[in-house]
């Protein structure tokens, strides 16, 4: 009875056509309005070419995961790709092993860890060790990496200042244990329990090589111990090729969204560490691809920081570059966020996210201008984030007909 | 990630009333601006009736399937009845079936089949056999008609040109083969394959017709061989008397939307060609049901035909054969369509369709206009076609409270 469709629906009526798809994701793309002008970021910024396309397309707001929801960037960008963000979950490991380029292996149980300080009482007195630095981290996992406990492998790689990965590799582990991060300070670490009779040969492992990192660690206060936490494993994501019939590529300065894309099968594009760069490489490789997820990530940073004015400046910088996309006449172009970061709120937010769709065939609306209001009376109305890859598929004319 | 509700509760809580439901199911009445003018067939049609009707109550935008997915007609219309259309999948073969009014069995797989030419080596040449006149069409079916395979009665009807169905009739049958339609010319007809082991019984027999049928139509040239696809099985859909409680009819003067109407319990109405008569069939046998639906189908014809100005045309007509209508005072109104047939697009098309509901409960909002546009700021906001029905009966004080 509801109107979302599944990927099997997708995968049975796409065909691979020429025409082109270009994702431009602004990562926190929602604000809030600034009391003292009413006006949010998108609003106070100047933006002509966003204007102009939403003149000419279509407009919307997309809930990433539903009303209220505040997503994390893999549910976000899952969302925005076309799979169900509250059907395929990717943990905290996995998506800090995807985050730094680690090879994981089908099978593979990734933790997210941190260093932390313990005093003379065994109790957690800094959960982050004093932010160590990333030098120290690497040195740190350098000493942990590579041993093996009852025939598993477990890896041990940095990430950045205190945090770093733990990868358990080989047979018999079962995913279903707790953290031995107790979340707060004053109480001791926690032990890894199984929560399911499978999974306590992981929770053995898992302990195991707590207690030889507690005793390699010893002389490394504040660095003296380490906490886990977000078991998880890999899920199996149908590939964009099997489900679109695209050739798709991503374009992303940081490894997070590189990674989120490698595991729907995108091919990562090499880029600089500035939108113009990676316009730029969406430029030489157009001809090769026909779908393109291209990620910008500063307003989001500004976003954190509560920056509104930086977020309006990024804003007015990715319009100027719009002109460059618009001469490669792609059959279709989306506007959209992963979520919102409005600097008001100063972290993610569960506001809807603007959308905006241009193609030939998107039925134009009456919005004349790219915002959260303007898009709020948008023909594509308030929908699911996970409808929008079809609506693009659609508009490029690469889905058939759905039933006799 | 939805709040569609289930047959299974409307059933619960729908009671019988004497209000009156008319769905007014214009086919294909969504469609996209002309490029010379920026308007679309209906904002081009002058229709006071659709205007004042819109004026007075709820408009709004529905998707019949789902964002982006361009339906074909019978998940077009199963929605509008609130049925899901991604659950309840009428095959090809079915559709042609209750599109010619053959009255199939339960059990019965009916597939879709053309005439087609095959050449000396074997090779489709033509997969419409020149498109054979519907004479021809009767006179062969009539050959191949009523043969029994392996205990199978094989049941052969004309549809119109080189369309026919054959009917596979008897114990053991399971559907899960593939077709033998190669769906393009210059290579040979494919085998029918059982794609599960049960279903090989099916796939025997099939093939055992073919063979037949490549003998007897031998002489027949151009139309020397037969292809089949969409093998498929009425689904059992529960009635709309046992759903909603309604004594529902249906008016159209195609064969296919008589089918379709009668597969979810609607008595069919006889009536004329012509939208006329349609609407004197209804006004003819107000006071026997308390659910119409009336089907206006040349509006789908001259999208299809990519004919803006006959579509404008069909929309005026429509509009001035309303009075009559409004003048039986129903309870309810609705008007609605399948599916978009834009004239600029040819055919149809995933955009969602303008959608007007009228009644004195209706909540009315700041539309004013019958149009795209209109309906997109409309107070029903842009929803699943699904939830129509539901909306409807609730209008008509059909439905009792959920809950306690």
């Amino acid at each position: 009875m509801t109107s979302s469709i599944g990927l099997e629906v997708i995968k049975e009526i796409s065909v691979a056509t020429p025409s082109k798809i270009v994702f431009l994701v602004i990562d926190g793309l929602g604000g809030l309005p600034n009391p003292e002008t009413g006006k949010t970021e998108l609003e106070a910024a100047r933006t002509p070419n966003l204007d102009q396309l939403a003149a000419e397309g279509i407009c919307g707001l997309a809930d990433p995961v539903a009303p209220g929801i505040t997503p994390g960037s893999a549910p976000g960008h899952l969302a925005l790709f076309g799979y169900d963000p509250v059907r395929y979950i990717i943990g905290r490991g996995v998506l800090e092993a995807v985050g730094i380029d680690f090879n994981l292996q089908s099978g593979d149980i990734a933790a997210r860890g941190n260093f932390c300080t313990l005093n003379k009482e065994g109790l957690v007195t800094d959960r982050r060790a004093g932010r160590v630095s990333t030098e120290k981290c690497v040195e740190l996992c350098r000493l942990l990496d590579g041993r093996s406990i009852s025939g598993i492998r477990v890896l041990v790689a940095p990430v950045r200042e205190h945090r770093f990965i733990a990868v358990f590799r080989g047979k018999g582990l079962a995913l279903e244990v707790s953290d031995s991060d107790p979340l707060r300070e004053g109480v001791p670490p926690k032990k890894v329990e199984a929560l399911s009779p499978e999974a306590s040969k992981l929770a053995s492992v898992a302990n195991g090589f707590i207690s030889h990192a507690k005793l390699t660690l010893a002389e490394h206060y504040p660095a003296n111990m380490v906490l886990l936490r977000g078991f998880s494993q890999c899920p199996h994501l149908p590939s964009m090729k099997e489900i679109y019939k695209l050739t798709p590529a991503a374009i992303a300065s940081y490894p997070m969204y590189r990674g989120l894309a490698k595991l729907v099968g995108m091919e990562v594009l090499d880029t600089g560490t500035s939108i113009e760069e990676e316009f730029m490489t969406l430029k030489q490789n157009y001809a090769k691809y026909d779908f393109f997820f291209l990620h910008v990530k500063p307003a989001d940073n500004a976003g954190e920081d509560g920056d509104f004015e930086r977020r309006v400046k990024i804003f007015e910088q990715f319009d100027r570059l719009l002109p460059e996309l618009l001469a490669l006449k792609p059959d279709v172009i989306v506007v959209a966020g992963d979520h919102s970061t409005p600097a008001m709120f100063k972290g993610h937010s569960w506001h809807p996210v603007p959308v905006l769709l241009h193609s030939r065939w998107c039925r134009p609306d009456q919005v004349k201008e790219f915002s959260e209001p303007a898009c709020a009376l948008g023909g594509l109305g308030r929908f699911p984030a996970v409808q929008l890859m079809t609506l693009a598929m659609a508009n490029a004319l690469k889905l058939t007909k759905f039933g006799a």
